[in-house]
């Protein structure tokens, strides 16, 4: 897979070694995460707005009502920034000054095109609710012509892109090695519960195996995401 | 506590419902977070950046290296928009069209101001370490007068801001209850591993109590968080 291109805007300038161009791991930022935030620009200020992704190929498509601010103004042709975040630990160092986080991000930066074709808007619904739960498409309700019609759906071109990874243990100053404080990282990560079925499910409709196996797109994609995770320690 | 006023910008269009402007509850959807995306303008375009941020009064407070691209600009007295997220469920509607999120997030938008006297600074930093690991600061090296320098500090007053929470099962058409499909919510939340110490850890060093028994904001702050949290059915 091809690099992607640096540019002014996607190079960093600090700590370059967190950084990366590779298409690859950009894309696998992008599909182990359920949600992004989208940054657009209305009236000369930035909006910030939290929604679902799927990628398809090489572009990144996020949907929402018509009637939204985000998909009205994005649908307009304006520069988006969609930047996709898992938070992996914190990281605490000897000194306050290395304390740190450790991350997968990703941002992508473009133009996006809005979807009109009804089939193609399908296709990305579609593969949008796979993307958040692997099997339910089948099972939902297809959308009827007037719920595809107000529903928005945009696409971004992974074009300008870049990853930012800051894995591992803290990184203290040499001399405060010898220091006697505790440093370490304590994992974070996302998991699911047991699944709580509607108050009016239809009798006899058992949890079907997709929901009673649900596994996030980390641990979909990754076999290692669960091994070595350890009971958290906050229980009650 | 008096209500937030709501703005052309942040009254919401759809489903107000959703949305809030008691200051308590976006304070608490600030306050159980670690992280939040500021939204900044630079040359025209939207940038999204991820980053810790703590809340003291009426004020939110990011911090960075003076020299990162975010800080830089946004210490020129430049717009932002910081948003708060918390994904808490994934939402199975028998209907695609009604599948949502669970969510609870705050948008702040307004513009910060540089904190630049050291010892205000070395305050937001302190209350910063303690927002995540409470206990930390007291242990940590803290910052020489040059580190503290490298640092910016901005701080974003809590004036133009919105809550928007959607909490509970599905809603779907009247008529799709008939329907023998599965609908309820997969509860999602973020949780912690075992700490892991530093290789390079000074002999004799023992885990400190706030690390053995850090809770994340969340579970700070609810006593309820963890009670009736199943085991995550991801295991392998």
């Amino acid at each position: 897979m091809e690099e992607l291109q640096p540019t002014e805007r996607t190079r960093l300038k600090r700590l370059p070694q967190r950084g990366s161009f590779d298409r690859e791991t950009v894309y696998r930022i992008i599909d182990t995460a359920l949600f992004c935030h989208v940054g657009f620009v209305h009236n000369d200020a930035p909006f910030v707005v939290p929604t679902l992704h799927v990628r398809i190929g090489a572009r990144l498509y996020v949907h929402g009502s018509a009637a939204s601010r985000m998909l009205r103004t994005a649908a307009g042709g304006v520069p988006l920034c969609v930047t996709v975040t898992h938070v992996d630990g914190l990281v605490l160092a000897r000194s306050a000054f290395h304390h740190s986080i450790n991350y997968r991000s990703a941002v992508i930066l473009g133009v996006a095109q809005e979807v009109t074709d009804p089939d193609a808007k399908l296709r990305v619904l579609h593969a949008l609710v796979e993307h958040v739960v692997p099997g339910r498409w089948q099972d939902a309700r297809p959308p009827h012509p007037k719920e595809l019609a107000a529903t928005s759906v945009l696409g971004l071109p992974i074009t300008e892109a870049s990853a930012k990874i800051r894995p591992g243990g803290p990184g203290d100053d040499a001399e405060d090695y010898a220091l006697p404080i505790w440093a370490g990282v304590i994992p974070l990560k996302m998991v699911t519960g047991a699944p709580v079925a509607d108050e009016r499910l239809m009798g006899g409709v058992k949890v079907p195996e997709y929901v009673a196996n649900y596994l996030l797109p980390d641990a979909r994609r990754d076999p290692q995401w669960q091994r070595g995770w350890n009971e958290p320690s906050v229980t009650t």
